[in-house]
């Protein structure tokens, strides 16, 4: 056991899309569990887009990363050292340990994971954070009906790829959206969506409206949302009466709005005249269904009958490159690092 | 009993704000009601925003009134020949009847009126369609609470007068905005809100947003949506976490989008950011609750609890003026014009 950790800070805040320069390699003392804390090396580290919204210092949903501090991030590893009366080392754990390769927490915030559920990998993605949300905003804003059509982006990351495989299992038509021919590929063929739409293939909005309407003939019930820019303007021009738009994430935008973006009169004028309900909402808010999303998705991953993607990077030092590649489509699958 | 008609029709689509030249007044022989029909001279008919819409041949969630057709419209007046047995001559009655001073139509589409309930010209105003797409958007999508802050446009019309008298009733905080410093004072004074910001005396929604952060210390929970444009701007920056947002239209927008508009990534943000819930509705699929509507505020308005606004013009002659006039904020209460 060392006595130093590895962590990575905010070195700068991203101008637009963000640069190595913004992040920063620093080994630090490793901190000793107090009363009631965990001390935890980490195995795996989660890297998901809500991570860009936290180098912002605008007011967001949740509170920025200060420069010099920790950039946040689920991560999964095993209990090295605990004064928590539910742990001991040996123990496997989740969370939020940031970019880090030891990560010391209350007991109360962490959970711990049962080798009988799989991987522990399987607790960052899709029995995570993200399998969470996809189920969450699907069941509870996109209220499902069978026979329905659905559309979601970024198919084959571990929110689409949820999103689309619970849509199938409950009887909608389900047309995902991604980049390039292999992830359609991949949406089609592992995910089991009914079509996938290559939105590099398409310049413009209005382009990729039309391929929607081919692929969409009923029209749109639900439009999961997670991208935003020409993908959201391209499905408001096909959404049904009454659809439903639970608004989960805009990554397309995390860098700042387009002078091409649909003005919002037409968004509007979507929304109102086809009576749309559209809903934000982030899973931190919610993760009071954690037991029932877990009960109900835990069994169908375990059978095999959801299935998910993990793309892994190998060595903290690497996140930010990852976490960088991750925001242009450069992964495919739930996007870790392993760091130990 | 004469035996022709006056009509308005449209001549023309407009092309941004609405002309003289798109209507045309009509003269054409009186119809005779077939089998379940019902003749009836008009004494007023309505004027409201949403005709705006009617006007463009776009898709939108009703059908356009085609070129040479009669305008749409409420209207109330007397039954002068009745083959249904429900109508009697010298009945009131409320139904389509068009831009017109006479109208015949199936007797199930008209609503019989009761002297009891007041004047009839209130079934076109706080006891009709503007008085329920007030309540209903109100009631079933802003899901208010006591000691939340509501904020509603064009606060002295049919619609946001209402909503801020039920706002006020339910315990809220109701704060207007409204074009000019008499119709602040109306909104204040006649219909009781808190505040009433002037939209006129702040160019931009910089402005405006600042005026609303300072009328509402505690944000906004509720935004009752009607005009769109540089007031969506300024109170998507002032909305509360978990707000929500009733689209009934969108008047500021109905001749087209500004350069200057909020762009629809910062829209969108506030959306997810906010966990907003946005949801576009038409009354006309929601008049099952008309029967509720009326139980409920009918007899406050019979009390004077509920306070109402007509600008009645005089003569069929002269509706299209007086509705050009109503779109940019020309009348003042509930526009009605007096037909025959």
């Amino acid at each position: 056991m060392t006595d130093t950790m590895r962590r990575i800070v905010l070195a700068s805040r991203p101008e637009a899309a963000p640069v190595a320069e913004n992040f920063r390699l620093e080994e630090v003392a490793l901190p000793e569990p107090e009363d009631g804390e965990v001390l935890v090396r980490v195995e795996y580290m989660s890297l998901d887009p809500y991570m860009r919204g936290r180098m912002s210092a605008s007011k967001s949903y949740a509170t920025p990363v200060e420069i010099g501090e920790t950039m946040t991030a689920g991560a999964v590893g095993e209990v090295i050292a605990s004064r928590h009366p539910d742990f001991a080392p040996g123990d496997k754990a989740l969370g939020m340990f940031g970019w880090a390769d030891h990560g010391c927490l209350p007991g109360k915030q962490l959970r711990k994971l049962d080798p009988a559920h799989g991987p522990i990998t399987t607790a960052l993605g899709v029995l995570g954070m993200p399998g969470i949300t996809a189920w969450y905003g699907f069941n509870a804003i996109g209220q499902p009906k069978p026979g329905e059509t659905l559309v979601v982006a970024a198919a084959t990351g571990p929110v689409g790829s949820m999103v689309g495989q619970l849509a199938k299992a409950k009887g909608l038509r389900v047309v995902g959206i991604a980049g390039g021919p292999e992830k359609c590929r991949l949406a089609t063929e592992t995910f089991g969506f009914d079509a996938c739409i290559d939105h590099r293939a398409h310049g413009d909005a209005a382009s990729l409206s039309a391929a929607l309407k081919e692929a969409c003939p009923d029209g749109i019930d639900i439009y999961y949302e997670n991208v935003g820019g020409k993908v959201l303007a391209a499905v408001l021009e096909n959404m049904n009466p009454f659809g439903r738009i639970p608004v989960c994430g805009m990554i397309a935008w995390y860098n700042g709005a387009s002078d091409d973006d649909m003005p919002l009169a037409a968004a509007w004028r979507s929304v109102l005249t086809n009576f749309l309900h559209v809903e934000g909402f982030i899973i931190f808010n919610h993760y009071d269904r954690f037991g029932e999303f877990v009960a109900e998705v835990g069994p169908k991953v375990g059978a095999g009958e959801i299935r998910y993607l993990e793309d892994v990077a190998e060595g903290l030092e690497n996140a930010p490159a990852a976490f960088m590649a991750m925001l242009t489509g450069g992964n495919t699958g739930k996007q870790i690092v392993k760091v130990s």
